[in-house]
């Protein structure tokens, strides 16, 4: 779980140099000075290249340890079972497609791109970031959905409502966060800056009655044991529930009119209706908040290349509810925002039923007091903040980490079905302090790898270098094994893919993420939504760098069941 | 009528200098050394701008003659009586409107433009023009309809179908149009080249027994004769046929949130179906020509930045009819191109049904014997030509010139309802053999324009220049006066609007221009089409200068019935 959130960059392309450069999509936490972030714990982490930051690798499984890996064999051996014939497999063969088709199905897919809305804001234009409708791009897309097992998609889906669920729970328990942040807040300024607020809105005995919550859980497949492993859940600025509808539908139009030559059936892209599912949420926490002149605030980074994104779902907003969105950044906020005296915020004037965060998850999110200022005082008033801080707090990585704990989950869940559905599907985790785990890392380090609790990559630990420095750390006793986890390392399937970004389909080695949003909606006893709502699929390109580390930037994708 | 043709083009933005340059709509028709083309009649020239090439530019009426001009008494004395009520008058107070509205207007029209695929390629990025998904802009729009009298609408409705038919019966009478250009020929090798075509089709007798029209008539509001005078009718590449449309949708859209604040009703925007209407053409021509096999080819320019505009049509054609569009440039319809014995003509082995062109309109398009080569060939060919050369040709301003003489469109229509509306809209043309009118427009030279018959822009006449000119020639009494033909000075509305440009919003002064779009398809005896299709208005900054011409751009506009 995490604050880790997917945006679009610019990167130089490497095709040629005097093409405009192209958009990446990738999760951002920006190294900063003051930035301490919560620990990225479920992402393998490389050094960021020149232009290219990202806490987002996937790690490639290397060549030599490929065919000798074998299931760990540990507390959480029950999850590296191998489901047998569940793995993504490539379902075309990509070899064998003419390169006239290919080419015609990219132009046809950037034209559909371009009439559709499937479009970013392009880094190189001045402006883009600003100002809708100039500097455009189309937003880099897989040409094809990625084959995926449908058992797995349905087990996602199942899950959904649990994670919503236990996302609420651990938000109503005040102590619960504040006491498993506790370390992490010595270190980390900015989830110390959280945990102030959350401790304001404690001690204020605020209780928030209207709870909307628009998540999504990200998973990979692991080749290595079948299994779908949950990396994360977002409950803070999910990204893509517009485009990541419209890449659905570009592949259904793609496959309606090649479908046949490449013997791929349209109806078998499942269908993607976030957007709608996320204004629905929306317009019915708004309709909770029972003020019809109140509107829905979009909380948005003073530059936003992933705009359209957003701009979808607040045009569904108005059209299907005719409900009004605006959009403020936290310093505007600061600014013309105030309390009335009953807790109502106003925002220039302007009565706010919901805060939608599309910022605020980043250290240089709050670049001075006015941001933190503004966080605060959306916290203290009646809006329904989306996510509220209590929200916030239990999607971070290090609270991920405590419920993975034997006997956490427990605490928050009584269906016993819910928890196993939950534990089947977290990735293996673990402190130093467990002598069993440490020693079975010595043993096979290529099966894990070594990771500073803090946030800012390029740290992490693979390979043999698990195991000299866990040695190390064994021989000199000291406090510093609390600075780092141990996570089980997944190695995800690499497929051959068709990217098409800034204009241009490349054939490369890629390997794929499941991201499945929820929407969860209660006032006080009455659960108003609680469901599974659609689907993204981001696509990276792999490759082995000397660490035998993923480097690779997403391209939006869907995917077709097999 | 004429093949002057609107396209996009790039102006450096006057606002900043470090903002991107933006994009203007014009009619395009570049100068070039062997250019000599169709003489331009109906439209006010003035010298280019520095990076603005147009030759439709509209008279701005001069403060000084304003309130004194009366209608010309002539042989056309019966299309100068005004039509009271009639005229286009702004229905918005927009002096009244609030400033912070239009920001919000003008925000949510550029998110919706971006959404919605409104979107032209951006000339200040590279491979913009060629490459779909890349370099995206808005399309220049102006931000609310304009106003326009309901039975003026319903007139150039009306008289649409009747267009369609004397076209078509002009383009079956070839001695017509080869002896009415013939004066054309000798001073313009571009119509010269596209009459040698013409007669080699006359030579081989063959017939064009499917023949298939995309027209658009441009009109413009006449302020002081309160009439709609028809400016031109373009048979070949008639552009906007999607951009349009969506702008009446975007306008629309505005209307249904902020209508009520502006006293204005969405209902008022008339249905624009152009692009289906077009595209069921298509699809109905290529149901006629009868092979399942076949494509409709578009022929398009090897850079096109209002690409899109095209797709949007090729969209609406392979979704609703299921009729595939390839895409072919002059040249490489030369190098791929072959006929068949029995006609048939096939370019890279794919059979052709229909060819649509959006290019060859201009000299600029033919810049090697290559591309005259494949028009040959086109023609030669069964496919079905949209436009056929007989088409094309009838389409020039200068058959227009000989449709407006007394009697000549008695040649062609029977009915003499059908003839009056013709005459009704047309505006006064006349050649210089006319002594009465070069008389009266020796005494009143301010409601004349003196243009020479070439086209090429820059030396219209106007103000007492033509009064000098006029009984220079007299005294002169040389042949001189066949370069030169009389026109109506049209003084069309001018009214603020607000236009969007490149992110921009600006109030101006503009003058609207209404094209109306039509479809004609014939096989043999059996008229299968024969409709106004939707419209397209275009309104354009005016700015009087020194010879009291109007410079402006076109922005994409809709219309409000009043």
């Amino acid at each position: 779980m995490g604050a880790a959130h997917s945006s679009a960059t610019c990167l130089s392309s490497p095709a040629t140099t005097n093409i405009p450069r192209c958009y990446l999509f990738h999760r951002v936490s920006k190294p900063s000075s003051n930035s301490s972030s919560i620990p990225t714990i479920y992402l393998h982490l490389q050094k960021p290249t020149s232009n290219f930051i990202s806490q987002n690798h996937y790690s490639l499984k290397s060549p030599c340890s490929s065919s000798k890996i074998v299931p760990l064999s540990c507390a959480r051996v029950r999850l590296m079972e191998t489901q047998e014939g569940s793995a993504s497999k490539p379902v075309i063969d990509f070899h064998g497609i003419d390169e006239e088709l290919i080419q015609k199905m990219a132009y046809d897919a950037l034209v559909w791109s371009s009439l559709h809305g499937l479009v970013v804001g392009d880094k190189s234009v001045q402006r883009s970031g600003k100002v809708p409708g100039v500097g455009m791009v189309h937003a880099p897309f897989a040409l094809l959905p990625v084959a995926f097992p449908e058992n797995h998609w349905k087990s996602a889906c199942e899950v959904a409502p649990v994670f919503n669920e236990l996302i609420d729970r651990v938000s109503l328990d005040g102590n619960f966060l504040q006491d498993s942040l506790s370390r992490t807040k010595k270190v980390d300024v900015f989830t110390s800056r959280l945990l102030d607020i959350h401790s304001k809105v404690l001690e204020m005995n605020k209780t928030e009655e209207i709870r909307l919550g628009l998540h999504r859980s990200d998973y990979m497949l692991d080749e290595q044991t079948k299994l779908l492993l949950h990396i994360e859940i977002n409950t803070i600025s999910s990204s893509f529930p517009g485009l990541s509808c419209l890449v659905s539908d570009l592949h259904r139009s793609l496959l309606k009119r090649y479908g046949e030559h490449l013997g791929l059936d349209s109806k078998r892209i499942p269908s993607n209706t976030t957007v709608n599912r996320f204004a629905d949420a929306l317009a019915k926490a708004w309709t909770e908040y029972n003020n019809p002149r109140a509107a829905v605030m979009v909380v948005v980074q003073p530059e936003e290349h992933n705009m359209y994104d957003q701009h979808w779902l607040c045009a569904a907003l108005k059209e299907k509810y005719n409900v009004t969105a605006i959009r403020k950044t936290l310093a505007e906020i600061d600014k013309e925002g105030e309390l009335l005296p009953d807790g109502t915020l106003l925002v220039g004037g302007q009565a706010i039923a919901v805060v939608y965060f599309r910022t605020g998850y980043a250290p240089t999110d709050y670049p001075s007091e006015a941001e933190w200022r503004a966080r605060l005082l959306m916290e203290q008033s009646l809006a329904i903040k989306c996510p509220s801080i209590s929200y916030h707090l239990a999607g971070t990585k290090k609270i991920q980490q405590e419920l993975a704990k034997p006997n956490v989950l427990e605490r928050f869940l009584e269906n016993k079905e819910d928890i196993t559905k939950l534990q089947k599907c977290f990735a293996g985790l673990w402190s130093l302090d467990d002598s069993d785990i440490v020693k079975r890392a010595i043993e096979r380090p290529e099966l894990f790898v070594m990771k500073p609790q803090r946030e800012g990559g390029g740290n992490n630990i693979y390979g043999d270098d698990v195991k000299e420095n866990l040695l190390r750390l064994q021989r000199e006793g000291n406090e510093e094994d609390a600075a780092y986890i141990l996570m089980q390392r997944i190695f995800p399937i690499v497929s051959p893919m068709f990217l098409v970004r800034n204009g241009i389909c490349h054939k490369d080695h890629a390997v794929s993420e499941l991201g499945v949003y929820s929407a969860y909606l209660r006032n006080k006893d009455k659960v108003i939504i609680n469901d599974q709502c659609g689907y993204l699929m981001r696509t990276k390109v792999s490759s082995s760098n000397e660490g035998g580390v993923a480097a690779g930037f997403a391209v939006l994708d869907s995917m077709y069941l097999t």
